[in-house]
């Protein structure tokens, strides 16, 4: 997880109920390419409004991240607490303020605790180091039960390059924990306007591919860090040598990232992957497996490992996908449950493939080439639980 | 329930494991006029094919409706069982084919068992009164916990007149169950076209301002049959006096019905209202209002009593509607808990409104007049729990 030209580290800065980490610092060596994706929610933490603005100078040194509070619906006051960190940091690194990027998450309406963090500062600089990374992938944590850490690597120009990044999902895509985060490094030279389409062309099969309850944070925040000592020429282009090589290996690494987010979603027993193929076009199959993977009915029926699949054709048909459901087949890894629109299969083979913690689910509409894939996951008792208790 | 021009009776067919009612039917004395609601779902069971093309007619003589199996996904089989029942009962009852309304619930994918239902229908016949309608309202049950009735009455030159309905809902809105069915009878006069156009006014304000959890079914089906013995001449415009008070009435009963279903709804323990205010127009408002009323982290909320305004925020902030964060109000019952954005009551004090088995959630944008109410319920164990087991 160490990503040359950058350092990390965490600390806990008593910003939670429990003593554990809770501030976390990642920082560029000097001034580095940078991209980012934001929450599409009205409702947006103030440091997703900070951070937004701080992207438009395309170089940054770091990222400053806290859970415990969202710091979201917290007015001027909040956007205040904000500024007043980065500014706070900005002293202590020695660069300026707008150079900072901000991530928050936790509960939505309270007020950071700008004292407890500004007093933790010099600690969380005076412990930065190269093997960082994982501190900071545990002190971004709310209800995920482990850290989220993927690596991959490649070659451009005969240069080995590196993408290490860090995850927390509060399992769900949950507001109130103030969702999903994710921070990637790479030692890849990249331009920002380069990285900024890059990264929004692999969110697309990535982190737009998950879905857990369809809820959307007001903190949704994902950022790269391009610090460009891998050693080969920056690159500028969609059609600059190694663009394809690189964007690759950034993609796999988002990919395994999403994938761990919703494997360990709040109460989640299973790891689905929805598959809808055969549509009109691949928007009409995106539509069509989100449809499917968010719908109670079917996500219950993933936790009792009952193969409904009139439960999977009635979400189907709900969607906008145009299909004739007298076309329909469906297929659960490889047992063949329903052609045509009707049983053809044994469910109790398809009980069997349920019974897996991982598994695929693929309905073919025969309209079409479109397809599109979406991984989810149950709806437990346990789901219910947290959610309910939470904050209490 | 006797609602004059019409009888009803209902008879355990063997159609579901246990022995209970399962077939039920409604007979006018003579051919009546008739609207209908159906699901937008693309996967439509058999008997709505069947009931669309019957209204086409535009005078009807019964309704047929079963539990037990939805006859939804069950090819060119089902259509002919669907057409066959219909068949049986018009020699029984000596009228048209074409004029049995039919309606089922229950699986999707299994065929109906049209022998026992053949079986049954002398006795069925035979058992037809004037007070038989409860008796459907039981035989069209799934998981619902209780049968659900409503009545109303109103005047028009005159002429008392009455209207009666009948629900299932399965408690969620719910395709497995096969979800909604209302039947509605009255003895107002009405000429097909015009009580179409009002039963779809009256959906609007009722049946379409409930939610438990989004999933829409293959078998909704909404019926209206108006026998016009009530004795005032026949409404044939929207501007024929006794129109207003006519639409006034049945939109009163079949708002009733559509509070009972959600009062139902599987595992539910709480009916809360969710009102949208100040958006920029009605569709803003209702969206809005639709969003927060499906979100499963604010339907958790609602279960645990926890007064979480951040999750209100966050679906307010996903769905459609424009405005401005800072601007919104929200109230627990008359308990101003958050204003312009921020935290400005006592959440201990909206918790109490919420230990009520009834409350309403206001959420004013301030940024225009459009209003809509939506009704829900909370998300609870046992949802998850009747939603993993139906079936097994």
């Amino acid at each position: 997880m160490r990503i040359s030209g950058f350092k990390a580290s965490a600390v806990s800065a008593g910003l939670r109920a429990k003593s554990r980490l809770d501030l976390g610092l990642i920082v560029a060596d000097g001034p580095v390419a940078a991209a980012g994706v934001f929450t599409t929610n009205t409702v947006k933490a103030a440091p997703v409004l900070w951070s937004r603005e701080c992207l438009a100078g395309g170089k940054v040194r770091a990222i400053l991240a806290n859970s415990g509070r969202a710091n979201a619906s917290t007015g001027p006051q909040g956007r205040k607490a904000a500024s007043e960190s980065a500014r706070f940091l900005a002293r202590e690194l020695g660069c300026e303020t707008r150079e900072i990027l901000l991530a928050s998450t936790g509960v939505i309406g309270e007020q950071l605790n700008l004292e407890a963090m500004s007093r933790a500062m010099p600690d969380l600089v005076a412990k930065l180091e190269a093997d960082g990374l994982p501190d900071v992938a545990q002190a971004i944590l709310t209800t995920d039960t482990k850290p989220k850490m993927a690596e991959g690597q490649g070659e451009i120009e005969g240069h080995a390059f590196r993408v290490a990044g860090i995850a927390k999902g509060a399992g769900m895509i949950a507001p109130n924990m103030a969702t999903m985060l994710c921070f990637i490094l790479t030692d890849a030279a990249v331009e920002p306007g380069l990285l900024q389409t890059i990264l929004t062309r692999a969110v697309e099969s990535t982190f737009n591919r998950i879905t857990v309850d369809g809820d959307t944070s007001t903190n949704d925040t994902l950022l790269v860090l391009a610090s460009g000592l891998a050693g080969f020429d920056t690159l500028t282009r969609d059609d600059s040598p190694g663009r394809e090589e690189f964007e690759r290996v950034l993609t796999a690494v988002m990919s395994d990232l999403a994938a761990m987010i919703v494997a360990d979603a709040e109460g989640a027993t299973k790891l689905v992957k929805v598959v809808v193929a055969g549509a009109e076009d691949g928007e009409q199959a995106k539509a069509a497996a989100m449809v499917i993977a968010n719908s109670p009915l079917v996500k219950t029926a993933l936790f009792g490992e009952d193969p409904n699949w009139g439960r999977l054709m009635m979400a189907l048909g709900r969607s906008p996908a145009r299909f004739d459901p007298e076309k329909v087949d469906i297929l659960f890894d490889r047992t063949l449950l329903v052609q045509n629109g009707q049983r053809a299969g044994i469910e109790a083979e398809a009980a069997a493939v349920m019974k897996q913690p991982e598994f695929t689910i693929e309905l073919n509409l025969k309209n079409g080439t479109g397809r599109a894939e979406v991984l989810t996951c149950d709806f437990s008792y346990d789901y219910v639980k947290i959610n309910a208790d939470y904050r209490s």
